[in-house]
């Protein structure tokens, strides 16, 4: 095959489609989402559906120790490391058709294409799904990823429960998928993952293809704020050790921090929990998680030190005891130039309308890029939504993506 | 017996105390409280303890319908309405050994000084404790008075499950307190209830009886703000339908409100959700339990209003849908004259210091207040705090409060 007719090869647009459609039957939702939350039975169909059409697409499937999959094609040379592309099959309990599963069905559509047209590369490709990148059922988030990049140790791991108790090495067993692979990193030649975008600058600004430099920093905290509980009615309000007094300007002061930081600062308050939740108790107890993010280093330092000050400065004042407890501090990433570079040259030979930009949400390429050379695609979905069952994406815009997916492997593994 | 005679005789304060602390083994809690929920074992173990002190003091013990306990002790004449004095058993889950075990052993006791002192008053006197005041495990409060005084329906009430989906009729006739007296208002001569003050308004003012003129109204609201779930990471804040975003400025005008009808205003949020409760995903929606309170019915009105238009005001302005549902009005109740004087001038004949003022918290004398002439008696608790394991009262305010409420029996019941 010449240069010129590989530069021709497209996947096939329809057939991804058909797969995502197929793959959002496993956990779907009355509202036309997915709730596939990891290693639940939902997932464990998603898995072996996955399974069964990479076995079909004539790959070797394997499972490492924390569940991660990895169906490879054969190169020409097998010594080679290989280049992967993947994502996740995990959702959110009320998530979408498309976080995640594009990632993972765009790699498989990659491998077709090359099947469909005879394309021997010179390494192998890969095709992964990494277990439990959502955190909503076995937190953190990314464990998958993080275990096998050496962030997590795979003991403690093992321990993680979800919220009845269950944890996560019974239940990958109960599944099936406790698998016999070493769950670490080995040689890769790249790795890239496609995802939608999560957002809405894309379709704001009217481009197909995100070509990703690097990944915003957020840094996860659970804020404790006690006071005493007391009875609704009788306490004078100025004598009461309400815990929501001093969390109003908390959660307030994060949103000016996000705000004074603009475009790039978020805070979000996903959830929040009153002790012992009694309609005419005052709490003794408040418990909110706080996200803040920022892709500057420094500005995101900053909105830390900020935080920390409010929490102080607020629960003090009204002889309240609090803790900020910092769960995780993702750095910002920044992604391999060969793997940028490879990206953004593909879209450009597509002729896709396009931008460079940071990804606001942490990703499995997060934990890779720290051990191997990583690049990413977003493409654009419907108003920005994700993590929510009404989440879209046009099909011609997740063909795109995986297009640009395709040249990219194919200029990195070679043939 | 002379009047001289009989104006000196008291209730013993160490039999007292040592019933209460003997019913607060009952249930009794690692941190020193009481979890005696209606209907569970430990309300059996409860009201068994109470039945068989009541018969030791020669009184005969009815269960109704509902479970409500009424031990009577005969009069002169038992044709005459009785004058009955009693208030609850049950706790919250993380309660105290003196709301409402208070006011029912404290009538005991008031029985147990007329057997010392041989006293024949001219009607009956009767013992009640109030199936399920508290409300926190069948909703909602009050059950066993509002039966009694026609608030509630029998049949419906029955249906009431708990959070395991036990029925309040199923567990009455488990613990064997399925009784068949008709739960149904019948001529009293009055009514009273001790109970500890559940604030901190007369330790601070420093008097040991307060005299109740009546009960702030209340009103018990969920508020829903349904916004859009999104990733937490690539949404900017502008394009955000964030539920918090609209519940800030609500919650903080509610305190304002309460603030501006200082000191009697009152406003707590007991509980909060946040759904999915994702610490990576805004909330779609968000759900607190708003309490607002004031003793003026008009002032009370006002504050609905204005709250109202808060929640329009913020939503609206967002783009966030809302809903304010209005769950319990209790409207602002005044005690009957003849009851507050017999209160009144008990207190000033034993000579304790004493203030008039107002319920901040519903009682069972609410609903009784609706159908028989009913009256209350307060006595401080250390630092006000109240539905709570730390809970506490002094031996000598409840020796005090179980004084006036034996003089107050005496003056309606006549000897």
């Amino acid at each position: 095959m010449t240069e010129s007719e590989l530069m021709h090869i497209r996947i096939d647009g329809d057939r991804l489609w058909d797969s995502l459609m197929q793959m959002a039957r496993c956990g779907a939702t009355d509202r036309g989402g997915c709730n596939r939350q990891a290693l639940t039975d939902e997932d464990k169909e998603g898995r072996d559906l996955f399974r069964r059409w990479c076995e079909e697409a004539g790959c070797a499937v394997t499972v490492d120790a924390i569940g991660n999959m990895f169906a490879r094609r054969t190169g020409e040379d097998n010594a080679l490391p290989p280049v992967l592309v993947g994502s996740h099959l995990d959702t959110q309990p009320t998530g979408g058709k498309f976080d995640g599963a594009y990632g993972v069905l765009a790699g498989l559509e990659v491998i077709r294409t090359l099947n469909d047209n005879g394309i021997r590369t010179q390494g192998p490709v890969e095709v992964a799904t990494w277990t439990n990148e959502e955190g909503c059922r076995f937190n953190p988030a990314l464990i998958g990823s993080g275990v096998w990049s050496g962030v997590f140790d795979l003991e403690e791991t093992y321990a993680i429960p979800d919220k009845s108790g269950k944890t996560m090495v019974a239940e990958l067993r109960r599944i099936g998928y406790l698998g016999d692979v070493p769950a670490k990193a080995r040689p890769l030649r790249a790795a890239f993952e496609a995802h939608i975008e999560q957002g809405p600058i894309l379709e704001q600004e009217g481009h197909q293809i995100g070509v990703l430099t690097g990944i915003q920093g957020l840094r996860w905290y659970d804020l404790v704020i006690e006071g005493e509980a007391c009875h609704a009615g009788p306490t004078p309000m100025s004598s009461r050790k309400d815990p929501f007094m001093a969390a109003l300007p908390i959660l307030q002061g994060c949103y000016d921090l996000a705000g004074r930081h603009a475009p790039w600062g978020r805070a979000t308050f996903g959830d929040i929990r009153a002790e012992p939740g009694a309609r005419n108790t005052v709490p003794e107890k408040l418990v909110v998680s706080i996200d803040l993010r920022h892709p500057d280093a420094g500005v995101l330092d900053e909105m830390d030190r900020a935080l920390r000050d409010l929490v102080s400065r607020e629960c003090k004042s009204r002889g309240l005891d609090s803790s900020l407890e910092e769960l995780w501090h993702m750095p910002v990433t920044t992604f391999a130039p060969e793997c940028v570079d490879a990206v953004r040259q593909a879209t450009r030979e597509l002729g896709y309308s396009h931008m460079e930009m940071v990804s606001g949400a942490g990703h499995d390429s997060l934990y890779l890029a720290a051990v191997v050379p990583t690049g990413m695609i977003f493409v654009p979905c419907e108003n920005g939504l994700s993590h929510n069952e009404a989440e879209n994406a046009k099909p011609e815009d997740l063909e795109a993506g995986c297009n640009v997916l395709l040249h990219a492997v194919l200029r990195i593994a070679g043939v």
